[in-house]
């Protein structure tokens, strides 16, 4: 049974897992605390890849860890990937208790650090603020589970629905702190996928840029050095050779119809090209999903007007939808939220609202699809 | 200087005033405590229309209340209405000390009952909380203050800001939570305006049910005691006889275009006709409000389609919209919230949100245009 002490020490381990999520993918970001005798005596969260672990962190902080009750928002890994395996350097260490908040979400490997831990003598408690911490790390469980990332749209509309004026137009319809938010999603994304239409009326880069994410300078920095990969669906490959998304400040996959020969297209550096299926309706969204997935993609962030956002939830493609609500009026001859053509109510697509909260002057609310 | 025990007993008198709101039209709903040595000693709010006001309920509870504070939500009245002056009964209790949240409103009565008070030696304070004792009586503070009751319109739409599908269909939007809470906004007002397309479509009745309150039932039954005025736009007299809204279960006023020959009109037991100006965008809105406003209607409730809703807005009539948002997307090609085209971002009407709540699964969202 875990006391109010365990509880507020795995709350604590979670917070620890946060700071790693703009950083550390494509591996899970954890949160481990040191607790002896009611005292934190060592806490860490996950480096970027290649760096230590949360466990590693809070033990090397600790220094002698014997005796000491580990929490860790993920079961420990029993593996040698770039790192030792972590349940080794915890039973190294004398801890003599672990919490875990959940097991290993890959199926292959779920339970094996825990096992190791139990050979050792160690008591294991498994499942404390089990549903807090899979919300922290929702891409990695569903990548280990069903086999793809989660993919997560972002729209910015107005209070009645509407996205931007039917002549385009449509910069600023939320406020700075939205769009600070926006840098944040950005910036704890493996990939970020944008249309045509959008790189050709926005010239938007998608990067993520220090100065804007409304983070404390060394979280910022840090959070700044790892850019998703940026998607461009394309079809026809016209995105200019002058476009801000081919920069080279960060990696560019350019998504094209497979039909079309591609040998002319240009080639930039850090630019990819990826071919894929297609129909009347456009590029085949499951396969480039598939494909990010396969690249270790957790989180996939959508940037994009309502034609591509629209696509995705005809597909049921998309697992989550973030929408900035400004407070204003745009008007009934605006653009929608989503191109969505339904005919009756019974069509109409229920949502789970996860999350509403203020940010700034806007409203942001997350809603879930129920396919 | 108001005490912690001042203020108290003052929020107890706003919640108390909230509870003649769904009876006591055209009067303002007015709470009152009376307290002495720091004990309640007797409450009241405002009766239906010819009843006690809240000051007299109050001293009636107390019985003796000589040397008691009497904590009133607005000035008491000094003028003879259906009822004895309320400032004359705190005089003849012996109350000592007077809190007033608001001066009356109406500029040409304002401060003669506090004078009064003042003159026969009793300690007056106004303002205590003030700014919610505002909230309190909007539509009547606007009437007594700009000439017009406080036009409020209540909408039903989708996450993507739709009301409708194309064919119409919209049942329902929204759960029998959001149902409930119109149906208290309609208790609390004083009239309800639609529109024909509605009356057409719908058949409603904008009746005040009892049983679909969601209050306790003394209160539901007092709360549909006092029916609405309702009122609909209809240019060319096309309700027909049959309509829910001719049933005579509460009074109905039938607006038409002055242009119009209504002596072949429906006539129906408690149904009014009013002949108002129009052009090709419809009725005079403007001059409706102001009929409405002349005959003592604080509170207007507007319950129509995106049509007329969106022409209040365009007039600039509208004073708060109230928009119960569901969890559900009903796709681009779905109606409106509001028929308001608009061209340009600088044309856009911002809105101050006053109020953003859950309502049983939907949200409901209290928007201040900002014309």
């Amino acid at each position: 049974m875990a006391t109010e002490l365990n509880t507020r020490m795995m709350a604590r381990a979670l917070q620890l897992a946060r700071r790693g999520q703009y950083s550390c993918m494509p591996n899970p970001h954890v949160g481990c605390v040191l607790e002896r005798d009611g005292a934190v005596i060592g806490e860490g969260f996950t480096q970027p890849a290649g760096g230590n672990h949360a466990e590693v962190q809070a033990l090397a902080e600790a220094g002698d860890a014997s005796g000491a009750t580990a929490y860790v928002t993920l079961e420990p890994c029993s593996h040698i990937g770039k790192t030792g395996p972590c349940a080794d350097a915890l039973i190294t260490a004398g801890v003599s208790r672990v919490f875990a908040a959940i097991e290993d979400p890959n199926p292959l490997v779920a339970g094996n650090g825990l096992d190791k831990l139990r050979a050792a003598g160690i008591e294991v408690e498994v499942g404390l603020l089990e549903a807090d911490a899979r919300k922290v790390i929702p891409g990695f469980i569903s990548r280990m589970t069903g086999g793809r990332g989660r993919v997560r749209a972002k729209l910015a509309m107005s209070l009645d629905g509407r996205t931007a004026m039917a002549s385009g137009e449509s910069q600023w319809i939320t406020g700075p702190a939205a769009r600070a938010d926006v840098q944040r999603l950005r910036a704890m994304s493996c990939a970020v996928i944008t249309g045509i239409g959008t790189v050709l009326s926005d010239d938007c880069s998608l990067t993520v840029r220090a100065a804007e994410l409304g983070l404390p300078v060394a979280e910022a920095e840090l959070a700044s050095l790892n850019q998703p990969l940026r998607v461009v669906l394309d079809s026809n490959l016209q995105t200019p050779a002058s476009a801000a998304i081919l920069d080279g400040a960060a990696p560019t996959l350019i998504c094209h119809d497979e039909k079309l020969d591609a040998s002319t297209a240009i080639v930039a550096s850090g630019v990819d090209r990826l071919a894929l299926g297609g129909d009347e309706n456009g590029l085949n969204l499951a396969q480039l999903i598939d494909y990010l997935s396969a690249r270790q993609s957790n989180e996939i962030l959508v940037e994009c007007g309502p034609r591509l956002a629209g696509a995705f939830v005809r597909e049921g493609l998309l697992d989550e939808l973030i929408v900035y609500m400004a407070p204003v009026l745009m008007g009934s001859a605006a653009r929608p939220l989503l191109d969505l053509p339904l005919e009756a109510m019974a069509q109409k697509i229920p949502l789970q609202i996860e999350d509403m909260r203020k940010v700034g002057d806007d409203w942001r609310m997350t809603a879930i699809p129920q396919y």
